[in-house]
C-alpha cells in the first residue's frame, strides 16, 4: 500500500490511502515492523496476561459482573486498541476505577446478578465508545484538562476507600446490601460483620499475605539468586495468577465450598466471547448518559496519562484525539463482544513498557493468550473462591493513591488542598458522578475566584536601577505625585471592577496624585468588559486633573486595544514601553 | 452623638455608637451638614420628583402592577436608601428593568389584575431586600462582576425589545396574552393588529412626539432664549409629567374613555401607603427564588455603575457592601409599604447628581414630594390613558442600549462579541432569568477556553541587547542546543498539560536541544495541577538528557515552588533572574 507515498504534495484532497493511514497507525508501524520487535511485544504481552487473567475476573466482581465478562473485555478490545492507539505501550482492559464507575452507574437501575445488569454494561460500553469518538473526531480532547489534578487525587482516594468497602462482603464471606454513601455502607459492614465465615477470612487474609510477598520479599530474593530479568520478571507478576491457582486448588480439594460455604466463582462458560447487542432504549440511554460521561472522562484520564508518561520516556509523539478514538473503538468493541466500559490501566501499561514492548502488537498477543483462556482454561477456575478476588483487588487499588501528590498539594497551596478535601468528601457522601462534577465545579469556582482577586502592586525605583518593585517590600523611590501601579493578572470582567475600584481608592487618599502609570508586564489580555471600566476610569481620571498612563504592555494586548481607539481617548496619557521610561518623562516636576 | 469620638484608640472592641455609625452614613453627613447643601438637596429632589411620578406609575404597569404600586414604592424606601447609602447621589425607586424581572418572575405564577399578583410583588422585594443584606453581611458584592458587561449589554439590549413589545399592546389599545418568547410575542402582536384603537394609538403618537420634543428642540430653545439653569432644568425633565396632564385633560374633557374606548388608568387610591406584611409561604419563596436572584443581581449593577460613575467624578470613596446594605433595606421597606422591588435608576441619578444633590438627603425630599402627590394628587390621575404611561417607557428605555459599547464589543473581540449574542437570543428566547444564567455560563467558558490555551512563543535575543522575542516576529539570535520558551499566562489545571505538551511536541522533532528555559515573566500563579505536569516534565526531560531551566518567574511564584523543593528535583536545571543571564550561562557550548 503505497498510494500515500506516490501522492503528489500539493494535492488538495488527500487520497483515501492517507485518510486510513492516519486514523489506523498499525498500517504504519506494520510495514517497518522488525523482527526484534517481536521478541520484546511477545513478551510483554504474555506477561500482561498473567495480571490480566485474574484482574479482569475481579474487576469484573467489583463491576458487579460475572468474572467472564472481565476475560470477554480483554480480547477483541485489545486488538483494536493495539491496531489504532497512537501509543505503543498502553495496555488496555478492565481497571478499578472504570469497573467502579460501571458499578454505581447500573446499580441503581438493575439488581446485580440479573440479566438486564450486564445488558445495561453493554450499553454503557456503547455510549462510552460513542463519546470518545465524538470527542476524538471533534478533536475536543482538553476538555478533560478541566478535571484537574487535585480533583483526581480527591476522587481517586475516595474510589480506593469504596472499592475497598466493596470488596469486604467478599472477605469476611457476608451479605452487605449495595450501599448509598461511604459511611451507611461502614454501618452495614459492622452490623454484619458477626455473621463473618472464618474460612472464607482466612482464604482472603492469605491471599493478600502471599500477594505482599510476591511484591516485596520475593524480588529481592530472585535478585539475591541473581535469576535473570526475563524469568524473574514473569514470575513476580505472576502473584495474582498464583493466589488463583492456589486458593482454587485449595477450595477444590477440600472441598470448602459445600463443608464450608465458602463462595465460589462457579461455572464459566467455554469458548469465544458471544456477539451482543447494546439495547437502542432511548430512556436506558439516557438513564445512563451520567455514568458514560464519566467514564469517558475519568477513563480517559488513566488512559492519557499511562500514554504520556511512557511516550515521552522514548520522547515519541502522541496524538492525544488518536487516542479517544481508539480508545472509543475498544469500547465499542467490548459493546458487542459481552464486555463492559474499559480504559488503560496504569498499573500493566507500566508492565507492558518495563517488559520491552515496542508495538500495539503487545496487546493482540495478550488478546490472544486471553482467548487461550477462554476457550480452555475455564473449567479449571469452577472453585475459583470470591474472597481471593476480593483480595486480589484490594492489593491493586493501594498503589492509586498518590501519597506524593497529596502532600504536595497540602503543603502547596489551601485552594487546591480544599478541592482536593470537597471532592473526596462529595464522592464518598453524593456518589461518584455527582462527587466528579461538584469537584469540577469547586476547582473551576477557586480558580475565578483566585483571578478576580488579582495581586496589585504600587513600586517605585530600585536604587539607581531600570527595576521597579513593590514598595511595602523595597526600599524604594517614588514621587508624590505619580502613582506606579502593577497589576499581576489579566484583566477581565471578573476582575476589572475590583482593580478599578483599588486604584479609586488609592486615588481618593492622595490628591496630590497627578500621573498614574498603568504597568502591564503581567497582563496576557484585556476582555471588553475591562477595556469598558478602564475608559470609564480614564475619563473620570480626566474630569479630576489626573493622566493615565500605560508602560510595558505587550504587542498583543496593544495590538487589540489600537483596534478601538484606547490611546486616542486617554487625552494627555501616553504609551511607554517600560516603567523606566515612564517615569523618567514624568519624573520630578 | 460623639461615643465614636471620644472612643480611645486602642480599644479592642468598638462602642456601639462606632458599630452605628458605620452602618448608617447619615449619621455622618448629617453632624457636617450646611445650610448651603441644602437648596442643592432640596432642588434635586423635586426635580428627580417630577421625573418619578409619571415613571413610577408607567414602571408599575410594565411590571403590572397597579400606578399606586410605583408610587407607595417611591416614599419609605427612599427614605431608608438615603440615609444608609454610601453613595450621595443616586436615586433609588422602580426602573424599567427591575419592573421587566418583576413581570416575567411574577408572570409564571399569577394573573396580572389578581390580589395575588400584587401579594407575590412584595414577597419579591423581601426576598431581594434579605439576599443584599446577607450578601452586604458576607462582603460578597465582588459576585456581580461575574455578570459580564458583555453579558449585560446582552440582556439589556433584549430587554429593551421585550419591553418595547410589551407597551404595544398600550399602544394600540389592544389586548395581548403574556408570552413566553419574544417572536411568540411579536406574532400575538401581528395578530391583533388589526384591532387597534385609533385613538388611543393617537394618544400614544402625540405624547411620543411630545417626549421627543422636550428632550431635543425645547432645550435648544430655552438655551437660545437665555432661560437660566435653574429653570430650564425642571422645564425639560418635565416631559413625562406635561404627557401625564395633557393627556388625562384632553382624555376627561373629550370623555375619550367612553367615547372611544380609551382605557384609563382609574381609580388610584388617596392616602399613605399600607402597612404591608410579605406572605411567610415557603412554597411562594422558592419560586421566587430565581427572580429574586436575578433582581438582586441586575438590579444591584444598575444601582453600583450610576453609584461609582458619580462617586469618581468628585473622587469620593464608595462603599459597594454598604450599597448592598442600603439597596437592601430599601426594598424591605418596599415590602412592607405596598411597593415592589425597586433600584438605583442610572437616568434619574444622573439627574440628581447634575441638579446639585449634595447628600441622601435630595432622596427625602423627592420622598416627600411624591407622599404629597399620594395625599392630594391622585384623583386628578383618573382619566390618565394608559397610552401615555406606555410611551413614557418606550421613551425611557431607549437610553439604555449602550451603542458604543455594542461597537466596541464588535469591533475589539469576537469571543465577547459571542457571549453577547448568547445571551441577547437567550433572554429573548428562552426568558430572561434563563438568558441571564446561559449568559454567565457561556462568559464564563469563553473565558476558560481563552485561558485554557496559553499563547506560547519560543524566544530569541533581539540584537546585542538584552531583549528576547518571538522566533516568528523579529529576527532573533537563537542557539540549537537551547529551546528558551516564553509562557503567556498562569499555569493551571485546564492548561498546564497542553503547554507541556507543545513543550513536548517542539522536542519530540529536536533531539539536538540539550537545554529548556522556559521564561515566566507572564506567570502570575502555578496551581499544584500545573506544578505536578511539570514535576513530571522535568522528570521525563532528565531521563532524556535534557536539563529544564527557570528564568524571569515572579518573587511570589518562586516562593510557593520553594515550599514543595521544585528546584530541587530540576537536576542539572537552575534557576536564573533573566532569560539573558540564562542564555549566557547556557550559551554556545
Amino acid at each position: 500500500m503505497t498510494i500515500g507515498d506516490s501522492a503528489p504534495a500539493l494535492a488538495l484532497r488527500p487520497p483515501l490511502g492517507e485518510h486510513v493511514r492516519r486514523y489506523v497507525p498499525a498500517l504504519d508501524w506494520l510495514r517497518r515492523y522488525r523482527r526484534q520487535d517481536l521478541s520484546g511485544d511477545a513478551m510483554a504481552g504474555l506477561i500482561v496476561a498473567i495480571m490480566l487473567v485474574p484482574q479482569g475476573m475481579a474487576y469484573a466482581q467489583l463491576a458487579g459482573l460475572p468474572p467472564q465478562a472481565g476475560l470477554y473485555a480483554s480480547i477483541v478490545p485489545l486488538v483494536l486498541y493495539g491496531l489504532l492507539a497512537s501509543s505503543r505501550y498502553v495496555n488496555m482492559g478492565p481497571t478499578a476505577i472504570s469497573s467502579l464507575l460501571v458499578a454505581t452507574g447500573i446499580g441503581q437501575l438493575a439488581a446485580e446478578g440479573n440479566a438486564e445488569y450486564w445488558d445495561l454494561a453493554l450499553v454503557l460500553a456503547f455510549l462510552v465508545g460513542i463519546i470518545r469518538i465524538v470527542m476524538g473526531l471533534l478533536g475536543v480532547g482538553f476538555l478533560v484538562n478541566f478535571l484537574s489534578h487535585s480533583v483526581l487525587a480527591g476522587f481517586t482516594s475516595a474510589a480506593v476507600l469504596i472499592i475497598g468497602a466493596s470488596q469486604v462482603e467478599h472477605l469476611l464471606g457476608i451479605d452487605v446490601p449495595r450501599f448509598g454513601t461511604f459511611h451507611e455502607a461502614l454501618i452495614s459492614i459492622l452490623v454484619r460483620a458477626a455473621e463473618t465465615n472464618p474460612i472464607t477470612l482466612a482464604i482472603g487474609l492469605a491471599s493478600a499475605a502471599l500477594l505482599y510477598y510476591f511484591r516485596g520479599p520475593l524480588p529481592r530474593q530472585l535478585r539475591r539468586w541473581r535469576v535473570p530479568p526475563t524469568i524473574r520478571e514473569p514470575v513476580t507478576r505472576a502473584a495474582p495468577l498464583a493466589v488463583v491457582a492456589l486458593t482454587t486448588v485449595l477450595v477444590w480439594g477440600l472441598g470448602l465450598d459445600r463443608s464450608a460455604a465458602v463462595r465460589i466463582v462457579g461455572e464459566i462458560p467455554s469458548g469465544l466471547p458471544p456477539l451482543t447487542l447494546p439495547s437502542f432504549d432511548l430512556g436506558r440511554w439516557q438513564a445512563l448518559l451520567p455514568s458514560a460521561l464519566a467514564i469517558s472522562l475519568v477513563g480517559y484520564v488513566e488512559s492519557i496519562s499511562s500514554a504520556k508518561t511512557l511516550a515521552s520516556k522514548r520522547r515519541e509523539r502522541l496524538d492525544a484525539n488518536q487516542e479517544l478514538l481508539a480508545t472509543g473503538a475498544a469500547n465499542l468493541g467490548a459493546a458487542f463482544t459481552g464486555g463492559y466500559p474499559i480504559s488503560g490501566s496504569f498499573s500493566r501499561s507500566a508492565v507492558n513498557f518495563a517488559a520491552g514492548a515496542r508495538t500495539g502488537l503487545s496487546n493482540v498477543v495478550t488478546a490472544a493468550a486471553i482467548t487461550l483462556t477462554v476457550l480452555f482454561l475455564t473449567p479449571l477456575l469452577y472453585f475459583l473462591p470470591q474472597a481471593a478476588l476480593g483480595a486480589i483487588i484490594i492489593a491493586a487499588i493501594f498503589g492509586l493513591v498518590d501519597i506524593a501528590f497529596l502532600r504536595l498539594v497540602w503543603r502547596y497551596s489551601q485552594a487546591d488542598t480544599a478541592a482536593l478535601l470537597i471532592t473526596f468528601l462529595a464522592v464518598l457522601e453524593l456518589g461518584v458522578e455527582r462527587g466528579i462534577l461538584v469537584g469540577i465545579v469547586a476547582s473551576l469556582a477557586l480558580y475565578l475566584w483566585r483571578t478576580s482577586h488579582p495581586h496589585v502592586a504600587v513600586v517605585g525605583r530600585l536604587g539607581s536601577s531600570e527595576h521597579f518593585r513593590n514598595v511595602k517590600r523595597y526600599p524604594v523611590q517614588t514621587h508624590p505625585h505619580i502613582l506606579a501601579i502593577r497589576v499581576d493578572s489579566s484583566l477581565y470582567f471578573a476582575n476589572a471592577n475590583i482593580f478599578c475600584d483599588l486604584l479609586r481608592a488609592s486615588l481618593a487618599d492622595r490628591p496630590e496624585i497627578r500621573h498614574v502609570v498603568l504597568i502591564g508586564s503581567s497582563v496576557n489580555f484585556i476582555d471588553a468588559s475591562a477595556v469598558e471600566a478602564l475608559d470609564s476610569l480614564v475619563q473620570e481620571l480626566r474630569d479630576a486633573g489626573v493622566a493615565f498612563h500605560l508602560a510595558d504592555f505587550k504587542g498583543r494586548v496593544m495590538d487589540r486595544l489600537d483596534r478601538v481607539g484606547f490611546a486616542s481617548r486617554m487625552g494627555e496619557g501616553r504609551i511607554f514601553l517600560s516603567a523606566h521610561e515612564a517615569i523618567l518623562a514624568l519624573g520630578p516636576e
